[in-house]
């Protein structure tokens, strides 16, 4: 049984430390747990190679510091399995998202994307194998049932066609189409501000939040969301493939609608600013005194101040 | 709310019957929740598309007689949840097995398939969509939390990448080789058996039958889904496109591997009994009388004679 960091140490760590302290504990779990749930290969190996390959872990580690934030005494250990879901489906989404018909990016994390490396049918059952097995990983958590339920819900909404996919979907049938800023707004919320979402709603569920505290959590979480994919989008533009690790300037070549295309970068660069601020304020002074807290923990301002370009 | 009909007709009836009963519920509830779930177009379309296109629904209607083996009053309407999710992953499953990366079929039901309909890129993200959907559904079914879970983890483990996501896997990674009789035999068992016993255990633990009941059921699902499959691999020999409603010929023409194709037609036709006899046995006179019959209920006997060939 590996220690726990003592959570108030966590939450007073800037993000790199944060990162640092769960991912050494997430991380071999994630290949060890692989290997114990799936013997087929190429099965296992095209799983397990995009999830191997380098992710920062922005969504499990911030569901691990959310839950830490509630007084119940909760180890990483005892988050694997929820925050190894959360990565699970955060893979899914990214093989799925490089296939040919979809984005069609033969590089992330700067290696060959999974379709490239074992071809399209094991990559989109790769995608297939990594999303289902979420489920089995939140079912088998250490939690009671109805907090395991709790969990399964939220993530099977964040990431369904109500959330995620429903994005995935707008994105691929408005590209090159001019829409609505509100159309923009649903689109980037739906990408990637749902599961963000549904990642820290689970940290909430797992710590044992109050309702009050769980509503901040989750606007907290939703503006932290569009400020990633803006944040992303400015990135597209201005950095290189090699920085990026994937195809850069890909978003203008195939007319994706972006904050950047819609708003321009400086009109982007305001909205990342207002979408940070709205992140910050959702911590109100009432929710941070029910948490025991004077100010936002130092682990989340360093991840909000990590955001800004 | 509508009226459950009385389990002992349901168990009493043919399979035909039990199927009319079942899905005149189950096929609304299917597209009035997907409609009430899915906002997003052309997702929400290409979803429907391939859910509402004639399937037998074997699956859930298999999950509803098991569930009503059990002394609980469980009506049709309290089942459509499980039975729904259990037809979202079949269905899934269909889109993503079409794709031309996949079995590269154009047809389906006799209908042009999700991707000639809708676009790879759609399909995908309908297979995707309903998958995920799935688990929201399981996790909203009026169970208790930890029959919920139990399901949720029986979903999860059947349609995943130790079930059947390995057997599709498997199936690409072996076509057009030799494999052995104990690889063909793996392969059937998770590409198909692994989803009907899956479906099974859904409907055993809805029942609340005893540990010695399920143990049965699963034995019955097992052998059943192997059938079903051999079924299936002589069907695609001797039937036109036109009575199967999908490309005859394929598996010789794509050099799968398949009972027929290994035992020939005369030995699968053997291995089909084989496994009708199985599923037979699996209801053995203990466990029949600890259910409170003195045979096997008439619709499992029926469908079991439907398999026959």
């Amino acid at each position: 049984m590996l220690m726990a960091a003592t959570p108030k140490t966590v939450l007073n760590n800037n993000w790199a430390a944060a990162t640092q302290t769960f991912t050494a504990v997430l991380n071999p779990f994630l290949t060890a747990q692989v290997d114990a749930d799936v013997a087929q290969q190429p099965l296992h190996d095209a799983m397990t190679y995009t999830l191997a390959s380098g992710g920062k872990r922005l969504r499990p580690v911030l569901a691990f510091v959310i839950s830490q934030l509630g007084s119940a005494a909760l180890s990483a250990q005892d988050f694997l399995f929820p925050a190894g879901a959360i990565e699970l489906i955060q893979t899914y989404s990214l093989i799925h998202d490089d296939l040919p018909a979809m984005d069609n990016d033969d590089l992330r994390r700067g290696k060959p994307s999974n379709h490239i490396q074992f071809g399209e049918a094991q990559a989109i059952l790769a995608g297939d194998g990594l999303l289902t097995l979420a489920f089995s990983w939140l079912a088998r958590a250490p939690f009671n049932t109805a907090v395991r339920i709790a969990m399964v819900q939220a993530l099977a909404d964040a990431a369904g066609p109500a959330g995620m996919v429903a994005g995935q979907s707008q994105d691929m049938a408005d590209t090159g189409e001019d829409i609505t800023d509100t159309a923009l707004h649903q689109l980037v919320a739906n990408k990637t501000a749902q599961l963000i979402t549904g990642a820290a709603e689970i940290g909430a569920l797992a710590g044992q939040l109050t309702v009050s505290q769980r509503a901040a959590v989750r606007d907290f979480a939703w503006a932290l969301g569009q400020a990633f994919q803006i944040r992303d989008d400015i990135l597209d533009v201005i950095e290189t493939t090699a920085e990026l690790g994937k195809t850069a300037g890909k978003d203008a070549a195939e007319h994706k609608n972006t904050y950047v295309s819609f708003y321009g970068l400086a009109g982007a660069r305001q909205q990342l600013q207002a979408a940070l601020m709205a992140a910050r304020a959702a911590w109100t002074p009432a929710v941070l005194a029910s948490l025991g807290f004077a100010a936002m923990p130092a682990v989340l301002a360093d991840l909000i101040q990590q955001l800004e370009e």
